[in-house]
């Protein structure tokens, strides 16, 4: 098992990494405020591990609740929120008692903010369970729902107290939900650790085939980089902007075609060629570069172009309506140097819209 | 005008209380972080404030967006919050723009529960317009919305960047309201302040009667209160549990009876009572002092017992679904003197049930 920190003063939190961890509750007993915590999991993940996790911490006396939501993106929302919400009134849940996130990026942010909400903030536990959400979403204190006007729209920050990620619950992730995962792991590489990103090129096969030292390099490193980050900038005043590569251009693609047709890890890789291909346009980047990137994404399996079923006009729309937009002018994440990123509102529009058309469609 | 500070560090701000300030757009200038803001009103405080506020900003250059809800505590809740974010969207307001509430407790709440989650965070300002909300709820950070389950169950603490207590606002305010409104001003005496207490003793007809330099002294004196309770504890972790005397009871009287049917501070009073009555019977309190206690709420035109409607099983019920429980025990504010109050879970739940049947009804 490894062991990273996320150095946030008195929220400081400690991130694990191996195999055989859901079934190790000493790991997460000496954090519970009182014997009793809540699993929050959903239709898929459940009838997989959550006896697993549960009974762990029962043999250890801790009286331990499950709410099971459906499984998906478009539950990302307030009803679902609210029948959590409903199960935690009902069963008397108290402000000590701790929530577990135990899924992928959903569960651990409709989670997450359920548990920064209920009585206005109850502690919980990350256990993440798909490539995506333990290198990613898992960590940072980021969660939120969606709104039917935007993604991620309603939320919190509110960090967890533990991020536990088995990387043996990634053998019955399908193929293509671990590609998606790739895409934030390629990414760290991408705006600030170039080591990485080499290593990635020299890995990638390996990763796919889901070999148990490169699943937890690629999980470990790109722990190191978020946490690095979050432990600088919790609040995306700066730096942390920087891990929305692609992603302002891979939420207008997961919004406009309706959530779940597109993967979050796909949407954000076409972004991140959309980015890519802006960069160059800017003479941030060389054409080698772009080919490099495009590249790497290919042999991780994930798309290098936004879909043809989407308008530039509808891009413009839906980016204008995100978080990204401050002072009216549209403020993106690009890239200066493979290995180097950068906020920028430098793009004009036409630029813009020149970079989505060059990267959308079968091209 | 009168200014205090609440000290919390980068997070500090101040309380100004006065009156005309509603037009005193120098006040509210220097916090925006964009020449934007959005203000949130009631349809019945709108039509008589709104536009002084919005129009002052507007000659000074401000943006002023204007959403009005419905007026009434069984709005506090997710329908009126989501109507909040919709206008918030599609107004594309960023996570920049400024939040001002103005309006009573209820709007206050909302306001700043929509701003802790707009975009998982935005500025607010709080424009309080009732005694209750002027002396209490805008101060201290404490946003939430009512599940049907229980009161501000769904929340966030959430600090405001400035309070505005325009005490001109208070003319147009019902009887009833003010009353309430004195209930929360009678607490804080009740439980920390002496002196003010006795000042209310021989003030109230003098507040009641609406003179300027009562109200401001009233206001002043509980906010200074507030402050101090906030400071050093701003997440209810130890003495800011103190400020909810008669509150459990109380929450139970409002969820017990239906939103809106007792006023918030109405069955904070009467909550007040059962709470002294309790104390008494634990040891605490001699006859004198519940009798005084109760002189003074009823010189205030306030409650003095539950609703005859309300069963002691019913009141009991919903406690243990209200946050003031821990490890299953009922933790109470009790009255060790009179000006001095402490947490408690000394009082077995048959003394609480006797306590409830000596307070409810017509006695």
């Amino acid at each position: 098992m490894e062991t990273l920190m996320v150095a946030l003063g008195d929220r400081a939190y400690p991130i694990h990494v191996g195999r055989g961890l859901l079934e190790r509750s000493e790991l997460l007993l000496p954090l519970l405020r009182q014997p009793r915590a809540v699993v929050v999991s959903n239709t898929t993940v459940a009838p997989l591990y959550l006896n697993r996790l549960a009974d762990s911490l029962r043999r250890s006396g801790v009286d331990v609740g499950e709410i099971v939501v459906p499984d998906g993106e478009q539950f990302k929302d307030w009803p679902t929120l609210n029948t959590i919400f409903d199960r935690l009134i009902e069963s008397r849940c108290e402000r000590s008692t701790t929530l577990i996130a135990l899924g992928g990026g959903v569960v651990g942010d409709i989670t997450g903010f359920a548990a920064a909400c209920y009585q206005r903030g109850m502690p919980f536990i990350q256990v993440p369970t798909t490539l995506l959400s333990q290198v990613d979403s898992s960590v940072g204190g980021k969660t939120a729902i969606n709104h039917r006007l935007g993604k991620n729209m309603i939320g919190a920050f509110h960090q967890p107290r533990l991020v536990l990620a088995d990387t043996d619950t990634l053998g019955t992730l399908a193929d293509r939900e671990l590609r998606a995962g790739l895409a934030e792991v390629i990414k760290y590489g991408l705006i600030r650790d170039l080591p990485f990103l080499e290593w990635l090129e020299a890995s990638v096969e390996r990763i796919l085939a889901r070999e148990p030292d490169a699943l937890v390099e690629a999980i470990c490193r790109s722990c190191r980089n978020k946490a690095g980050i979050v432990a600088a900038d919790e609040r995306e005043t700066g730096e942390r902007a920087l891990l929305n590569l692609g992603h302002t251009f891979g939420h207008a693609i997961e919004t406009g075609l309706g959530y779940g047709r597109w993967l979050h890890g796909e949407a954000v890789a076409a972004g991140t060629l959309i980015a890519a291909e802006l960069s160059r346009q800017l003479g941030w980047l060389g054409t080698h570069d772009v080919e490099r990137i495009d590249d790497l994404f290919r042999r991780a399996g994930l798309p290098v172009r936004g879909p043809a079923a989407l308008s530039v006009e509808r891009y413009l729309e839906l980016m204008h309506s995100d978080k990204k937009v401050q002072d009216g002018r549209l403020r993106l994440v690009l890239l200066e140097a493979v290995g180097r990123a950068v906020v920028s509102d430098a793009a004009p529009l036409g630029e813009v819209a020149a970079a989505i058309t060059r990267r959308s469609g079968d091209g």
